[in-house]
């Protein structure tokens, strides 16, 4: 019998971090439990080398022709650190009250471990499980993925699905689960203005030459609107229309506006277009200042007119905004927005796309949907409503899993996606934690919605 | 018979640093052997106790009606640091061709000593010397001279003389020496803008919240008009004309723009109202950045929306602008800018006013300019003009001497400031050196000016 509580408590002992080369141990570590796992439940394993931190892909019943899921997550985590911040330590899991605490445990072991489970069980009935399932279960999620598009090439013929299942997204409480129907892309940008070749005397030449904080400021201020748009030309060309029913499904979002100024600690909201700011992280791109510098930073003051100042900045992009072409368009902004008095030099990051589903049973919904996919919201939808007690809220997400649109656009895979995440369970912070509650619910549901499928082909 | 050069190569080994507490010794050093010329020269001398470095303060014919020059100085230097760009130890001096290298050589140990030197000659002259002299040698100048105010008041009434000599400016070449007429003032501000209460992931938030660094970008940017100028009402409303003799004389810097501008490695010069760079340095006020930050400014990117975003300003000011109204000026701006999603703490600094004395014979002349100080500018002139082989130019300088402006505000000192720093001297940077041949003409040129007051009463 497969004991989810038994395998999150030893699976989350194992450090994998995967920006930080000092725990290659736990990254093989947390892989090798993993493949172990998958075979114990009657996968055939593989673990596929890449540049960085290999991919581990698993397979069920993979010469037959019934219904295809393609399952996603990660096996490598966020850095722990601060860690005297964490009441217990982030590699020693341990559970108190209903919550297992642990670096990951939100982020995603828990989650990809409620998804495994249901396979489990279903596995563990004497009736045969009449579905085709590949794990894909990557290591370089924290730090960007960068090994998946090499990878996604390579082996896109296995990845033939009818769609991609996942659980790597929030809910707004362990009572409201989110079925997750869209995640922003991002693009990243940096650029660095140069004046004189080193810093200067503000007193001797202070008045005679064009001071680099005072370029980057003003491109960076050129770069938004009063109303909190975007000043440049062409950025919201491609962004399709919000539909009524995604607005109204928001009111499913029990928190007040209150609460959620008083959670961030902010005076105020700032959205554009009157967007509530529930609105504004799912619908709305962005251009966001990551940061700035430049100069004297210490205490005090150093009377210099410094040599150089720089900006970070990313934008998240909604559909149907395409990375390159935001990415050109704000590169070009910043240098016509350049003066000539100054040397500049912008370097333009990798960019993820924006994602969209469309659930079935909605105006927009599309008539082309994989019916497998169909089945699957539709089941979901079913299985959430009666193990949780109340229908899923169908919410676009502000973050970013760029692998999902990579997915979509090489593949053609469509995401059902789980949001069983609760906002009290500090993903990248001191303290992640998970709740076994919803972990037990959400593991029924998932078996319930994979049951489904199975059963509708073989009807 | 006083040896100038011996005197410089001892004077320059106490690494008289005053801003770092491990330099204590090296400011003691510094302090008794300047003591001790003084009193070996003639003088009665007294170290005065302050918060931080003791002033020295040197009489000669206290106790008679003679014209009274108060001649100021600093025995301090700045840091020395980065050590490794130096050729030689710089508290270890050494004399290559012309120059003598080491920390403070031409900031300010080899100008003092130039005035001390003609005044030690004067002394070794059969005939009595009929000037009273009185020396005032702090030890605060490269820290902001914190305690400089508190002795003004106490010790006012001995410091009632007919002008201040000092030489603690720059010339424009060894053959082209500048009596400076002006000092910039200046002010600091810095403020800071906190939005959420700790850093926000930009791609959950994004779009809801006001990003600091925006802000404190569009405050910054918002500064300065498109022509260069400061765009807050009223920053210019004391400033004096300046006269058509004082652009005149800028004809007489041989350096041109081109030059200059290799000089500092700037692509162009920016100035405002048109002005070239010779004169904004001199002629114009200015707001200028020293520093910002904000955010992550790591390698890569941290998709985060800051929780706070800070910039560091400091202001120059020409005659006749007031400190405390600029600052208040400044300050106000930055307040009403300010947007009410985030919360603003503004710090204003301490401020020094700008200085500008009118040399006899000129359009702008003054008729209340102390007789004696008349004497001694017509005097400077013929002497720098008779030793050096050409008249000296009558120029502002960009940098500021806050206590220049104290002396003139409480004791109504105007100042002959005898400018022999070259721009080849690199004060305030490794290789710091003063050229001995300039040394030993100036010390000529200001033993004749001082020759010329006395007898002037004497006659």
């Amino acid at each position: 019998m497969f004991d989810p509580i038994k395998v999150i408590q030893e699976y989350l002992r194992f450090p994998s971090v995967s920006t930080d080369p000092d725990y290659k141990e736990g990254m093989e570590g947390a892989r090798s439990y993993m493949s172990s796992l998958l075979e114990s439940i009657g996968c055939s394993v593989e673990v596929i080398k890449t540049p960085l931190h290999p991919i581990i892909m698993a397979t069920l019943n993979d010469d037959t022709d019934w219904p295809h899921v393609i399952i996603y997550g990660h096996y490598d985590v966020q850095p722990a650190d601060p860690f005297d911040l964490w009441s217990s330590p982030p590699f020693e899991p341990e559970i108190r009250g209903n919550r297992i605490y642990g670096r990951g445990a939100a982020d995603n072991k828990g989650p990809l471990l409620i998804l495994i489970s249901a396979v489990a069980r279903l596995l563990e009935k004497p009736e045969q499980l009449p579905l085709r399932i590949t794990f894909l279960i990557e290591g370089e999620e924290e730090t960007g993925s960068p090994s998946f598009g090499g990878f996604l090439k390579q082996y896109k013929d296995k990845l033939d699905g009818d769609f991609l299942l996942l659980s790597d997204t929030g809910c707004i409480s362990p009572e409201q689960i989110v079925i997750t129907t869209g995640l922003r892309g991002v693009v990243g940008i940096e650029f660095e203005v140069t004046g004189a070749q080193s810093d200067l005397h503000s007193g001797f030449y202070g008045g005679a030459v064009l001071n680099p904080i005072q370029v980057v400021s003003e491109i960076c201020a050129s770069l938004h609107n009063q109303d909190g748009t975007i000043n440049i030309e062409g950025f919201y060309n491609d962004v399709r229309e919000v539909p009524n029913w995604e607005i109204e499904e928001l009111k499913g979002i029990e928190s007040s506006e209150d609460d959620f100024a008083k959670l961030l600690g902010v005076k105020q909201f700032y959205t554009s277009n009157g967007y509530s700011p529930f609105a504004a992280v799912r619908f709305c791109p962005t251009l966001e200042f990551n940061g700035i510098g430049g100069g004297y930073q210490g205490e005090g003051n150093k009377t210099i007119i410094p040599s150089k100042a720089f900006a970070k900045i990313t934008s998240r992009l909604v559909a149907d905004q395409n990375p390159e072409e935001i990415t050109r368009l704000i590169s070009e902004a910043i240098k016509e927005r350049c003066p000539p008095h100054v040397s500049l030099e912008v370097k333009e990051g990798h960019g993820g796309s924006p994602y969209l589903v469309v659930p079935p049973d909605h105006p927009n919904s599309t008539t082309d949907q994989s019916p497998t996919l169909t089945q699957a919201f539709r089941a979901a939808d079913r299985a959430i409503s009666d193990v949780f007690g109340k229908p899923p809220l169908y919410l676009r997400e502000g973050g970013s899993i760029p692998i999902i649109a990579d997915l979509k656009n090489v593949v053609g895979l469509d995401s059902l996606m789980l949001g069983f995440v609760t906002p009290s369970d500090s993903i990248h912070g001191p303290n992640e934690s998970f709740n076994l509650d919803l972990m037990g619910k959400a593991i029924d549901a998932t078996e319930r919605i994979l049951a489904s499928i199975a059963n509708s082909r073989e009807n």
